[in-house]
């Protein structure tokens, strides 16, 4: 089944000027336009901002061929091993903001006001935010934990089945999700593919946290460049960089080549009404995808060094009364308490006592109560401080 | 009347947690995070991206600040005369990417799906996109020409007194208009201030053209930081410091306190899901706002010098068949030639006699044939050519 579009962007038929505009530049004819409003073309640049401005809906071309390259290299790379992943196109790349301003152009393109997109719970609530702002409501799929996290691929199907199916739109499949940190497995996949391509719905593939693999684990694959249904994966430099200030995010699209043709098309006129990649920053794009590599090096050692000092910190405490849910990836961990501790109780005592504040499981629709996320992210002494003061606060709330 | 908010931003109810860490942060405790997912504030900032995170949604406070110092400047003059502006807060300035983002958060501040918004005609098909993104519409208000522009302010009245008032939930007001280059009126302003506030609607006054004044006219005036209904005043680089590729935008808030209390509550919300300015642009905030004036004033001058040479070449004109429409502000005019002449047929020989391509009136919806945009921005002898180029077709269509 094809993909459905939304009908927020219109169908442009050409006018006679545009059709003409179009042949000239086919014929290799270089056209002036006599309301040009570009300023940057007319020697009127600031010294400050020296660039001559391309407008580009997808983004500066340099900046998109030197991301394509460096994600050529980074997708032929997973697990640590060599795979035959296909080289990245330019064209395939959107550059804008944030992976929040891509849910945002998805959720245009996709769905008309009162339709869904399906998302992960647990999850974090940012995108049933985004979607409410899109007047889209976001309907939870299950992720269920039994040792490890699996995705309720039979409840997927379910609910594209059942009567919220005709309004659903695309699936949203984080990779690894968060806070439960599990990666989408084989099978998982070929499933979700599948019902997707069945459902002509397409898939929406954030996959910011691809790279932090808390454990080795075989079966780790980007969903990025998927050939079996429309697909837009999201990446971006706030966690490969780990530089959420840098505000540089793309937007990947692959899937059968009907349907990428119609996203890409009605996907450049979203992107052609915004046009948010600066060129400051693109003319920093090389310097930045440099550094990329080492930094998530960096990051990476700092998580998994605080990972397995959680698991000392854990296997050391005389109340033995907090564990850790087993994470494959990504910054966040969550650890299970008693669940006859009251979750909010938890937090205002940490609060009090400590000055620290967290998110207890219910900000994620835990099932159950008796879940705290912690970030691997703080300087060693600091995580210890905080794993320190958790593992006092939950003894003395039982003791 | 106050204002009408859309149900886009959903009533948040502080749970216990955020009750407990505004207290502790009003009794001036520094609480830290559990899962603090921002790597800025652990010592793994990139050299390429050194500063730290502090994800404000009104965009980073000493970029605000220099903003507000310098706007306060600017508003202080008009018409090269000092007058008793208000000085700029920055807590009521929104920094992000661009003024058609700022559309778009506004819309969405407002405006339910099926809602609408007023927009001027003759105007950019810009707005009517983005609004046709938020699943809103634009209706066209009239500014009508006789020999100079004024709006149509019972117009504007009759609209929203008439069947679709109910859903109008915003008037847009370009100041000045383009390609009209018209300025809003001060006995027009006071109407429409009035008109707003009675139905409960807000102004949204874009005045990214104010400081190209073509003409001297005394009674030229920013809606920025009006007090009488709220108002969002959107302007940013691309205007004021010929710099479109910069990617630097903004919102000022102004209006009764309880309205502009109310709208930034929620823009906060909406603004914090995106959160798109970047601290690498940030960082040059001072250095950006340093060459500003100039900028502006090398632009201006430009403008100028086009549009005396425009008429010159018209006076000059041995035919006679071309005019200019009066324009008061800003980088367009509007060229008038006699209405047999298809507009279309108009701009097919120009592209194909002189490489020479261009938007027709219908392109800005005027209400007759007969229209033709052009650009004051290029270099002198380019401009020269290209007035030449379409003198030339049009005796050549007529004769």
């Amino acid at each position: 089944m094809t993909v459905h579009f939304s009908d927020r962007v219109g169908s442009r038929t050409l006018n006679p000027i545009a059709v003409a505009e179009r042949e000239a530049r086919a014929q290799g004819r270089t056209l002036a336009r006599l309301n040009d409003s570009n300023p940057t073309r007319h020697g009127l640049s600031s010294a400050e901002v020296p660039w001559t401005y391309s407008a580009e809906p997808r983004g500066p071309r340099h900046a998109r061929e030197s991301l394509a390259s460096y994600l050529t290299g980074l997708h032929g790379m997973e697990a640590g091993r060599v795979r035959d992943a296909a080289p990245v196109d330019p064209d395939d790349l959107y550059l804008l903001s944030s992976t929040s301003e891509a849910y945002s152009w998805l959720v245009k393109l996709l769905c008309d006001a009162g339709d869904a997109v399906l998302a992960p719970k647990p999850g974090y609530p940012l995108i049933e935010s985004i979607c409410g702002l899109e007047c889209v409501d976001a309907i939870e799929y299950q992720l269920p934990f039994d040792g490890s996290w699996m995705i309720d691929v039979a409840g997927v199907e379910a609910l594209l089945e059942g009567p919220d199916g005709g309004r659903i739109r695309a699936l949203v499949v984080i990779n690894p999700n968060n806070p439960s940190g599990s990666y989408v497995k084989p099978g998982e996949r070929t499933r979700l593919v599948e019902l997707c391509r069945d459902h002509g719905i397409a898939l929406i593939a954030d996959e910011v946290f691809f790279d932090y693999a808390l454990e080795p684990f075989d079966g780790n694959a980007r969903l990025a460049g998927e050939r079996g249904v429309l697909t837009f994966a999201l990446d971006g430099f706030s966690k490969m960089l780990a530089a959420p200030n840098a505000k540089v995010g793309w937007i990947q699209v692959s899937g059968p080549e009907e349907d990428v043709d119609e996203a890409k098309r009605r996907l450049d006129v979203i992107a052609d009404d915004y046009l948010p990649m600066s060129d400051i920053i693109a003319s920093r794009m090389d310097a930045l995808l440099a550094v990329a590599g080492e930094q998530t090096a960096l990051v990476l050692e700092r998580v998994r060094d605080n990972l397995r000092r959680l698991h000392e910190l854990l296997d050391a405490d005389e109340h033995g009364l907090v564990s850790v849910l087993r994470a494959e990836g990504g910054w966040n961990v969550l650890l299970r308490f008693p669940s006859v501790i009251d979750e909010n109780e938890l937090v205002l005592r940490l609060i009090a006592d400590h000055g620290l504040t967290g998110q207890p499981g219910y900000f994620f629709d835990m099932p159950s109560d008796g879940y705290l996320a912690i970030s691997l992210l703080p300087e060693p002494d600091v995580f210890e401080t905080q794993v320190r003061a958790v593992l006092d606060v939950v003894a003395a709330m039982i003791g």
